[in-house]
């Protein structure tokens, strides 16, 4: 696996419901989604539609004086639990997708909102969604992306508060909350560090703010999705890691390429080496992605998952020590979990081109931009090939396919590093079986700035809806999140009646 | 005195040692400057002189990938009295003027060196002395100017904190403290706001930080000028109120124009009733400068001053009950005492240009873009001619000279306006003599944002050099300053202890 391609494979997970970058290489990783579209409870759909939809006209450019262009940032706002004495606004950073899609799969807002008396406001995130600041030409080249930046996202997030504060009267004094998760939980804590006059506090759910240079080893992404493997079973890991060399083993010749693609129902056989590389990458997704959506209930995530998936996938591999062929057939197993577990697919289609959007698009540009990840593999702490982490290569590779190099370490020049400490009310949680726990707060730093930590939880399971089958950590987890808002709010109306 | 006028006027009192935006009715007033290289000591030129000049590489553009272009910072470190142990580093926020300038009159930071073991860093303002980010063309045209924000500035500052942390290894876990005086001062305390994991705290003197939009009366200015003459005498403020329509009066027809050009001694004759409109502007401005300047000793001003200069001037104000034509003559008598006090001039030339500056048509872009401060006059509350604040007639001018128009909201929106409660580690001096101080911070916010009021200060006169005419408020107010620094510095390094 191409230590790039696993880059880009990595940082898609940020992204969800939307399809990763497609260099060719990568054609067949094209398929990555973080969605937690859970179908298991259906009534939350119509829960969730109570939604009214805006625009704000905003600034394309809100640190220069010379392009007066605007474009209509789009936002949701449902108040049903709204409460105009005493109530609250929980701030939905947008991240790096349709807002309607983040609108429906934050269940934990809407579940919240009748305690918290809280008006839900959604913000799209520009370049996302329909919140397109060029139209159709947005990512038509390197000066229309120009302002792709967080930056200039926060300030859309703080120009589209003042306006609510201006156009609803009893929204005025009333405190604003930023909550956000992934990409969205870095917006949301970056927006209370940087603009602490708009919101009271953050919910920063699984947001890897310290997943840039070196402020956590490269390796740790890869070596919590090895662990997630192998707290199932201690074979698994093992199994897949002696998988790669097993692959290339039976790959060496066409006949072996032949039976690899017909042990695996390929829909497509492989031709070469590069087909090989491809199918490597495509599967190290899959684990990688698995380890991401370990929920611990049914989801419907691109093909309906079981609950604890890894755990079913580790089914498959109990004993490592088997031959190259029949670890293949455990590997098919595995992989039909995760891509067949309805049961109707004909064949595994690994270089099946993802859903045009433009979200990867500008996903693509973040991560060659401001956005800048290092993620790295040994082989021995993980269960991966190892790959060093190689920034020139990943510039060169930024430049050919956007005409911009990347930044590495404006990240933390702009928003700290790891020296936060000065900031306040940020509740950071992660959940232990997420690979991006690695980049994120695990501990707390302050008072203030806390650290939540959902022993059962993968990717922002906090922010998912309430379910039947939540494990306590997650409900420990929300629960403690809404005591701190909880003391925001309260704070909040204690100096505003101090101030009178 | 029109309100434009007025206000360019005005924001120009911020830019010391460089003169005024001239556009073509303001001549008269180009000579504006805030100086406070004071004579008195001679001494301290050679002491400040002791600085060594780097440059660093900066990007055009922070906020933006397609711009790839560079330019060269100019700074200046002092480091006789750094100590490599225990130490920490003074980092001038440098404004909108030459840093070697501002080196070279901020005596504050070379006298408490030694005792904070302090290096010094002055760090020049991009677009201002030598750092142009295009070279000659820096004032080209709006697209050149476009990278002239103070968002960019503090950017600059930032990674040259990097920069100094990366090439000098002791300053590497030393503590940062942010100085600036004015709108350096605005800068020191908004990089607090922005990057705290930059500087551990911020001394902002007679920063206006809130003369912005409807935060404080847009009157409050020209009522603190107002207040600094009444205080010598009412009569003085009161004859300065009667002197406009005496002027009118004195002017209607062409002897009258030539009457009142001898008694002024102009070296150029008045023609028109716009000549006339210039005069006041011209009045108007000199006693706004010496409102600003209103120092306990004699100081070197554009002219030499004596101290205390408004007491010299009001001498000529003593009796309000006088003929027109004697009003007039003591008008003449007082702006002598200004215009020349060394008794050499042959003659008081309101035309003449300014000295043609960089930094001028800088600050006049900032002020027409988001440095957008109101400012207005009654007449009853302030002894200036009556002019209301024009957002429009302001926005019109500035989109003629500049092809811009102001965001005056713009500045609230990014730094929190009177929302800035949960910053901390900023000290707010002012002095209360200082028009400057209606738009500043005069009263603790918090215990770590906190008010030093001068009483008998003007313009940040505690960033001055020690004399031994500094009144007893000024030497408390360094005193204290100096205490919440090494309060500061010592958290730094308990918290740094703490770590390890």
């Amino acid at each position: 696996m191409g230590l790039l391609v696993l880059l880009l494979l990595l940082l898609a997970f940020l992204m969800p419901g939307v399809a990763i970058p497609v260099p060719p290489a990568l054609r067949a990783l094209s398929n990555l989604h973080l969605s937690t579209k859970f179908t298991s409870r259906p009534s939350a759909v119509t829960k969730y539609s109570k939604y009214s939809i805006h625009y704000l006209k905003q600034k394309v450019d809100h640190f220069g004086f010379k392009n007066d262009k605007h474009f209509n940032q789009r936002y949701l706002i449902a108040d049903q639990h709204w409460k105009k004495e005493g109530g609250s606004i929980l701030f939905y950073t947008g991240n790096e997708g349709d807002i309607i899609w983040f609108c429906n799969n934050t269940g934990f807002m809407w579940d919240v909102a009748e305690e918290l008396k809280a008006m839900l406001v959604f913000a799209e995130h520009r370049y996302y969604g329909q919140s397109l600041p060029f139209g159709a030409n947005s990512f038509k080249d390197s000066r229309h992306m120009n302002f792709l930046t967080s930056e200039q996202a926060l300030a859309d997030f703080a120009e589209l508060i003042k306006h609510l504060k201006k156009t609803i009267p009893a929204a005025k004094n009333q405190p604003f909350i930023a909550v956000g998760g992934s990409y969205g939980g870095m917006l949301a804590a970056w927006f209370r560090m940087k603009y602490p006059h708009m919101v009271v506090g953050a919910l920063a759910a699984s947001a890897p703010i310290w997943q840039f240079e070196d402020m956590v080893p490269c390796g740790v992404f890869m070596e919590i999705v090895t662990a997630d493997f192998r707290r199932s079973s201690p074979n698994c890991s093992k199994s897949i890691r002696k998988s790669w060399d097993a692959i290339h083993r039976l790959t060496r010749n066409s006949t072996g390429l032949n039976l690899v693609s017909e042990a695996l129902h390929l829909c497509t056989s492989l031709k070469n080496s590069q087909d090989v590389q491809h199918l490597k990458d495509w599967i190290a997704e899959t684990w990688v992605n698995l380890a991401m959506v370990d929920y611990p209930y049914e989801s419907n995530f691109l093909q309906p998952l079981p609950a604890w998936p890894i755990k079913v996938v580790c089914q498959h591999f109990k004993n490592p020590n088997v031959s190259d062929t029949e670890l293949l057939q455990n590997i098919f197993s595995a992989l039909n979990v995760y891509y067949n577990y309805s049961g109707q697919a004909k064949c595994l289609n690994m270089s099946e081109t993802s859903t045009s959007s433009l979200g990867s698009m500008g996903w693509s540009y973040q991560a060659c931009t401001e956005i800048v990840m290092p993620f790295c593999t040994n082989g021995i702490d993980d269960m991966f090939e190892p790959h060093a982490w190689d920034l020139k290569d990943f510039s060169n590779d930024c430049y050919r396919q956007w005409g911009v190099k990347p930044r590495p370490t404006w990240i933390t020049t702009m928003y700290g590093g790891k020296n936060i400490s000065s900031h306040s009310n940020i509740i950071f949680s992660n959940g232990d079986l997420d690979p991006w726990s690695g980049g994120g707060v695990t501990k707390n730093i302050t008072d203030t700035l806390v650290a939540i930590n959902i022993a059962e939880g993968a990717h922002h399971l906090d922010l998912r809806a309430n379910n039947a089958f939540d494990p306590m950590s997650v409900l420990l987890a929300r629960s403690m999140e809404v005591r701190h808002m909880k003391k925001w709010i309260r704070d909040f109306y204690a100096s505003l009646t101090k101030k009178h």
